[in-house]
């Protein structure tokens, strides 16, 4: 298997303002993106991979500062998602803080950096700015839409709304939407950002400050949830940071604290708090049953055209398997064609990021499968 | 089934200090408690009850302010406690907040207030200081020594540290120690509290100030940790406060979040920071199998003349049954006298607290069971 090398993030403006589903529009905006492999003659090999909440355009090669692409052991010559066969594009979502117009950027109806007033953004509305982008790109239909978690939520849209552009869905541990628990999860989060002193209402731009402590604690929370039980237990169980107690209740006694703050002040360096908020705002309000009265069967009779493919993993106790089987009946309720692997991986939610043999040998069956392209 | 009714909390003063298992010494201290029930002239039928997180001496019966107590549907005349039969004792441990010595007392040796600088407690110094009440009781040996939760590791710390002073050991919904994953829970609390800026290190009280946005992200976390993810779906599901969506990241919209907002609301208007830090550090230290050699049969070996009781609930995630009953198998493997009940709860952490007509029933049996009372 080969690999994608230097990759250099492409731009696309566009002038038309995107109607929202809030009924907001969100004015001019840019969208950075990042292809791999060649789009062939026929524009029919193009796969579209949709982000998470921490990701971006960038899912494979190497970037100006030679950072590895999130999925890039997915993505590749020779990879399951094999780049010498199909065209990828990853694309940054517009609310987020990689690249595409988002919170930190000025909003041209007043000239002030948009913070909090930034439009709510749904994973619809992501969706409908992503085909804007395939158009833009000459390509009438995709072969196929991937992604994991949030990202698995933007390819089940994808069928819902331009079910006639896109062939194949692969939805990675997700679900058809969140529990209560896990927006109780985003919630916490939110708080501790929204009420963090510097986050100033969400124009904490002008003040030139950062509501990190906020941040941490958002990350530090979400981290708990991407990782099982068992897996944190492996890696750090009660290891203690040295070789005696302190007995403090304020310095770090057990690696789990050291890693977690870790991971919590790395966050804080680079996200942006408004980002985060509208990322899991968008979360919450993904339920595509909801305007169907809860009937998620009724939701997908949408996409009778499409084949699905969804992936879940044992120990995500975030999007458990249980949550991927509603979205499989709702398929089967409506005779569309669905395949489902549940892995038995021990990572917990992360795993769909991870490089698991059977994991990654079902996905690639997947691809080498699609038809037409 | 009667009511205990008005009962007036009593304190005892202890002037000399108490050793504590980091080498520290808590200097003369007052422990608040309430009895139920009549000490009999054997002193033979007294009952330690041991509190969690957020409770207190007051176990049963209503106080001063009418409010009942965190065990009420346990304790009483005819109850499975029965104080008809049992004098009970409910202790406030040092360190908290809800009358004995804790960290918004005076710290006689500098007149200050203690704040941050409160000795941390342990589990075992918390049983110890118990162990001098009840001998100031007059009583030498306690027919039962009970506790769900944090309160569950003081019942089983009573038969490692006094096995001679303690017949049954009945521990609810515990674990032998935390796991990564609960020390990773307590740790993002105690640093939403301690990055709060109205900590001030922890000598807020010195500012006029309480560090209230870190209390209610903590007890927020909390709270998604003692339900389990089916009740909080049952109670909450995805049930919006208002009939549309707002498509606000700050406003409520949904119920979960009204919810957990108004419980961290509640607790930071009376718990104290330091005292949160303080239980859940004595939390993530408990841990009787590290003195050997992380084998917990040998460390429950010293407890081979108590009986146990140990009870679960299948939808705790907190404490799992799973930790319950690595407790037992280390006693069976004692040869200890041990009851074990798994209740299929859907409550999760929380139904300890709650009136489980089989949980009840247990715990029941149990307590008519003691001999020699």
């Amino acid at each position: 298997m080969g690999s994608i090398g230097q990759v250099t993030p492409q731009q696309m403006h566009f002038a038309e303002p995107l109607p929202l589903k809030s009924g907001a529009r969100l004015a001019d905006y840019t969208l950075v993106y990042e292809t791999y492999g060649t789009l062939n003659a026929a524009k029919s090999n193009a796969v579209l991979v949709c982000h998470a909440l921490n990701a971006s355009h960038h899912v494979a090669g190497l970037d100006e500062r030679g950072a590895v692409g999130w999925w890039d052991n997915l993505v590749g010559p020779g990879k399951p998602l094999d780049t010498d066969r199909f065209f990828v594009i990853g694309v940054n979502n517009p609310g987020s803080c990689f690249g595409s117009t988002g919170p930190m950027h000025v909003n041209p109806a007043t000239g002030r950096i948009y913070g909090a007033d930034f439009p709510v953004c749904t994973v619809e509305d992501w969706v409908d700015a992503q085909a804007r982008l395939v158009t833009a790109l000459g390509i009438d239909r995709l072969a196929a839409v991937v992604g994991g978690s949030l990202g698995g939520m933007q390819a089940l849209a994808w069928t819902l709304r331009h079910p006639q552009r896109v062939q194949q869905c692969v939805a990675v541990a997700t679900a058809p939407n969140l529990s209560a628990q896990n927006i109780a999860f985003n919630e916490v989060a939110r708080r501790a950002i929204v009420t963090d002193p510097d986050f100033h209402g969400g124009h904490f731009y002008e003040h030139g400050v950062v509501p990190k402590r906020g941040l941490r604690v958002a990350r530090m929370i979400g981290h708990i949830t991407y990782l099982s039980d068992d897996a944190m237990e492996q890696k750090f169980g009660r290891e203690l940071r040295a070789a005696e107690l302190g007995y403090s209740t304020q310095e770090i006694e057990f690696q789990i604290e050291s890693y977690l703050r870790h991971q919590g002040d790395k966050f804080s360096e680079y996200f942006d708090a408004n980002t985060y908020l509208l990322i899991t705002r968008a979360l919450d309000y993904f339920d595509p049953a909801r305007e169907h009265g809860g009937d998620l069967a009724r939701a997908f009779a949408a996409a009778r055209q499409n084949r699905f493919l969804l992936v879940s993993f044992t120990t995500d106790w975030r999007f458990s398997p249980a949550r991927s089987r509603e979205i499989v009946k709702a398929l089967v309720d409506n005779r569309i064609a669905v395949s489902y692997a549940e892995i038995a991986a021990p990572h917990g939610h992360d795993a769909f990021l991870l490089e698991d043999p059977r994991y990654h040998g079902v996905m690639r069956a997947c691809f080498e499968g699609l038809r037409d392209v």
